[in-house]
């Protein structure tokens, strides 16, 4: 994966293609304690576009286009995520949404395993490093290694969503995972507003 | 409440106006091993239209025609089980809902305690009992105390929507309550689908 790494927006003109392939990295797992620090975009042709946050640099008017634009795809693995922390930090709705984690939850009954490491081994044979995954995204030089993880996250992520939406089709669940898919900025609303570890739906 | 109970459906051009409370009593809360045994509806002006179906008596058209009304807002508490119920044995969609369980977690954030008995006591000073809740609602004859029961689960819906609403609207959460209201076909398909106690937008 080629990295081209950005200081706090993407470049203008850049067009990365009707299905766009993301994935950020953060302080933590806290969207209201943890800052932004990375977001990693790929058009699925080997390039990874990164762009650094530094503290308060949250102006990303490129990025946040591409984030609501609703003729583009926005890919991610566990978008819940992701998508609530550009919501925090960038004060963006992202849409339309698909989700390889919920796609492989409603197609791969078979395991309960459906982590992006699990997912690339199984579906494409590859077998992803997560080595830098707990490191300082926030320092302001990222390393080589950091940025090679950073790119592997979204490098597989057009491929994945290809084997998993064969798969989907053939157990005739396309329409469920795209409601599924629809409700995320209401789920990511809902974890903003205080909802987080709530089950809105149990009895 | 004046309680009309009909056998198998409801009757040919019964008008239950744009907002129609409802609720069901099944013989269990397992929808693959339960049968629904009663639905109950009411337009909210004091008269609950009950149908009460036999073993395999399943074909109401016209219940199924209000169901899925897309002018007919379908008004209940915990609308997830008995939507599922009506998805089960009636085959039949139901769209659009509101559901005062939602609507309370959503403006109600001072309690846990999102249970009916809990919503009518506070919100309109009234005690409902819930003694025949646990009974034999599959008996051919339904008894005196069971039909007043059944009539009384649809009695303050629409009041009660109405102070949710006033809630809502005050807190900003409507557009947050739709959004949720919107999604309930999509969870109960995914509860029938065998994903019941799966939360599938966890981690
Ligand atoms: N509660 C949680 N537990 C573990 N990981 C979580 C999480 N909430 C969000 N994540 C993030 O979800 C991403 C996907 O996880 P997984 O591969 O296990 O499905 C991980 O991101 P990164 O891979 O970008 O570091 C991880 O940081
Ligand atoms: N897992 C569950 N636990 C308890 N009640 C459940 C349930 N799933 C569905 N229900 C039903 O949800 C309805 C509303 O419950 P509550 O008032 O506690 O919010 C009850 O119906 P009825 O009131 O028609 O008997 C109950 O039968």
């Amino acid at each position: 994966m080629k990295i081209k790494l950005y200081k706090n927006d993407l470049p203008d003109g850049l067009d990365l293609g009707p299905i766009v392939a993301i994935d950020t990295e953060t302080l933590g797992l806290n969207p209201f304690r943890d800052r932004l620090c990375l977001a990693q975009l790929s058009s699925g042709d080997g390039v990874c576009h990164a762009v650094q946050f530094m503290p308060g640099g949250y102006n990303a008017p490129n990025l946040k286009k591409l984030l609501s634009d609703p003729n583009t795809i926005k890919l991610f693995h566990f978008a819940r995520f992701d998508v609530t922390m550009f919501q925090r930090h960038l004060e963006v709705v992202t849409a339309p949404i698909y989700c390889t984690k919920i796609a492989s939850k409603l197609v791969r009954t078979y395991t309960d395993k459906h982590g992006l490491k699990d997912l690339v081994r199984e579906l494409l044979g590859v077998d992803l490093s997560k080595e830098q995954q707990s490191s300082d995204w926030g320092a302001p030089e990222l390393s080589e290694r950091q940025l090679a993880y950073a790119g592997n996250d979204v490098a597989y992520l057009h491929r994945l969503k290809e084997v998993l939406d064969t798969m989907l089709a053939r157990e005739g669940r396309t329409e469920l995972a795209a409601s599924c898919f629809n409700f995320l900025p209401t789920r990511t609303a809902l974890d903003l507003a205080g909802w987080g570890e709530v089950d809105i739906f149990a009895h």
